[in-house]
C-alpha cells in the first residue's frame, strides 16, 4: 500500500458515492405544542456506518468542517450528522450540486434541498405554508418509517 | 434538476466511494470432491443494492464492461457481479488501485489483490500453496460469515 493516502482521489465524487449507498437526506417533524404551528421540522443529512469503518464518516466531517459523529447507543453503528439549516445550505446542498447522486436518491435529495430553500423563507413557521412542506416531505425517502403519519402531522396544525 | 446526466463527475472517484459502502471483495470456497485439492476457489467482486435503485449497479456493469446484475431471489435486492479471475485482474484491481478505497475495507481489497495474483500462478491448485491460500482469505471480511470454517476446508485437503 502507498504510504501516503489516497488524495489524488477526486474526493467530492467518492462522498458523492459513498452517499447514494449509505447517505440519507431526512425531514423530521416532532409534535412542539408550544410552537405556534405546533410541529417543529427537522431537516438532516446523515451517513450512517459500522463503528470498525468509522474512518469514513470522520472524511465527511473533515471534508465539509461541520457536523458531528456520533454512536448510535442502540447497537454499534456510527452516523455522521448535520442538522444546521445553515450548514446544510451552505455546504451539503452546493457539494451535491456539483457532485450528484447517480441512484434514484437523488429525488429525495432534489426535494430536500426545496424543502430547505423553503425553510430558509420561513415557510415552515406558518401554519398554510407547513401544511404543504409536510404532504411534500412525506413523499420523501419511500422506503424508510415515519414516526408520525402525514395524517397525524396535519390533524396536529388544523 | 438538468437534462444531461452528471458525467461530469469523477465517475471512477464515485464508483470507489459506493463500493467502499456497499462493494465486497470475497474469496469464497466449495468443496469438489472431483479437484485435485478437493477445493474450489471463486474469487468475485459484488455489490449489492435494493431493486428501486439498481441503476448504480447498471452502471458498474456499464464502466467495467463486464460482470452481470442478477436479482437475489430470496430478497428485493440486486446484485452485480464479477467472477472471472481475467476480469477482476485486468479490470477491477486496477481500478481500485487508480481510485483507493478509503475505509478499512481497503485491507480486504489488498488481500484480495494478492489471493486474484496467486491465482494466476495456480497456487490454488497445489494443496501446500492451497493451505496459505485458505488462511489468508479466512481473515478477510472479518464482520462477515463464512459457509465453511477454516478448519473443515484445512480438514479436506489432508
Amino acid at each position: 500500500m502507498p504510504k501516503t493516502p489516497a488524495w489524488n482521489q477526486n474526493i467530492g465524487s467518492y462522498l458523492s458515492g459513498y452517499t447514494d449507498g449509505e447517505g440519507s437526506f431526512c425531514v423530521s417533524f416532532s409534535p412542539r405544542p408550544k410552537l405556534k404551528t405546533c410541529i417543529e421540522v427537522r431537516p438532516s443529512f446523515s451517513v450512517s456506518q459500522n463503528g470498525d469503518r468509522r474512518e469514513v464518516l470522520d472524511l465527511f466531517r473533515e471534508y465539509f468542517h461541520c457536523g458531528t459523529v456520533r454512536k448510535n447507543p442502540s447497537d454499534k453503528t456510527y452516523k455522521y450528522e448535520i442538522r444546521s439549516l445553515d450548514m446544510l445550505i451552505e455546504k451539503i446542498i452546493p457539494h451535491f450540486e456539483q457532485y450528484p447522486l447517480l441512484s434514484s436518491k437523488r429525488k429525495d435529495f432534489e426535494k430536500f434541498k426545496l424543502i430547505c430553500g423553503w425553510m430558509k423563507e420561513k415557510k415552515h413557521v406558518n401554519k398554510s405554508t407547513l401544511v404543504d412542506l409536510i404532504s411534500f416531505a412525506c413523499s420523501m425517502n419511500s422506503s424508510g418509517t415515519r414516526k408520525y403519519t402525514k395524517e397525524y402531522l396535519l390533524r396536529l396544525i388544523t
